[in-house]
């Protein structure tokens, strides 16, 4: 019946603990840090050799929060205001048939620390703990695919948030984490349903972030507190 | 323990009976045509709502050929001599923990036909029968990378051979088959082990071709018969 059993190779570490705030594709907040760390059986330096010489990887990953039951042949993108209905297929949904995600992420360096093997990435669209299923090198001249078309993914490519933070909500934040939660505010975290002027608490990185979006173009953080 | 069962919800239908002459990526043959078959489950045409606007999409799919009793951290990528070792997570090999492949390739169309919902591909490295268990649309705003490093792979990536078929074996083709063939044969079947000039025999679209190659430049073919 061909089916396949996969386990995971490593779990990624990432600020997010929920999906909420999530970028809704990877290389889209450049600035977000992750670690990859590898399983025990797989922690193996001799498994990455030559791996330092791509600049970017493929992540093969679970959709580990959507629940499988059952299949829908239709998804409401977020992007298009979630009341327009398109193929599963014809879109990066995780809730899929198989879900497993796909992820091109920036490779910033091989680790070996305290918790073992790791590989530091940038760029990924991944919750906290996500399994890691597979790891492959991203190849220029097979995987960049010239005038490719986009479909309806092209019309919001360029789609994005003013933020205005406050300054004394922005001290809050260790300065690091800054240019990535400014780029995660810009694209727009609202539940594809919700585009009203309503109150959204967002967790990253240990903080709680709060918001509200007018006229659905213009991001207002209106507080930043250390979660407990 | 995060396992991920996936089950195909495609089998594809390629000119390659057997992995001898795949290309080693996908986009590399683009004359190559291909049949991506779904299963009655999942042949359902609503899935594919907004598909056809996208020129091209990914397969994830199973290395169905290889067989997976342990795992080896190093491997010999076939153009770097097959004398060479890399990390597995640093090559695409097909023996790799999870053995499962991610190609691109061109949407030709959709059909329904009396085998079912299907559809027509071009550039796919993939053996007849290979399930697939995801399909993605191709999305150049997160998917094409810029200015990615390619590694070790970069060498290699204008490597082909000159070929020369004879016109007495061409004729004994189908002229649509031709142009797939000879992009087959410019990118060099032979086993990485073997650079010498013996004869080997190649199954696809069924026929038999045999060829030599000379001084691991030229490839010479020296028959085209139709198989039983």
């Amino acid at each position: 019946m061909d089916e396949l059993i996969l386990r995971p190779i490593a779990h990624i570490q990432t600020d997010f603990k929920e999906k909420f705030g999530v970028p809704r594709q990877s290389g889209r907040v450049k600035e977000l840090q992750g670690w990859v760390v590898f399983e025990k059986e797989y922690a193996v330096r001799e498994a990455l050799r030559g791996l330092e010489e791509f600049s970017h990887i493929w992540l093969l990953w679970g959709f580990s929060l959507c629940k499988r039951e059952g299949w829908s042949p239709t998804v409401r993108p977020p992007r298009l205001g979630g009341n327009k209905r398109m193929g599963v297929f014809a879109t990066r949904s995780p809730c899929r048939p198989n879900p497993i995600g796909l992820s091109v992420v920036r490779l910033e360096g091989i680790l070996e620390g305290k918790e073992g093997l790791m590989l530091a990435v940038s760029g990924a669209d991944l919750v906290d703990g996500t399994p890691i299923y597979d790891i492959k090198p991203y190849l220029p001249f097979a995987d960049v695919t010239e005038n490719a078309s986009g479909g309806f993914a092209d019309s919001f490519k360029d789609y994005a948030l003013e933020v205005e933070l406050p300054e004394e909500w922005a001290e809050v934040l260790p300065a690091e984490k800054l240019p990535a939660l400014l780029g995660i505010l810009r694209e727009d975290p609202r539940p594809a349903y919700q585009r009203d002027e309503r109150s959204y608490g967002l967790s990253f990185a240990g903080f709680a972030v709060s918001f509200f979006v007018k006229e659905n173009r213009v991001l207002r953080v209106t507080g930043v507190r250390r979660e407990e």
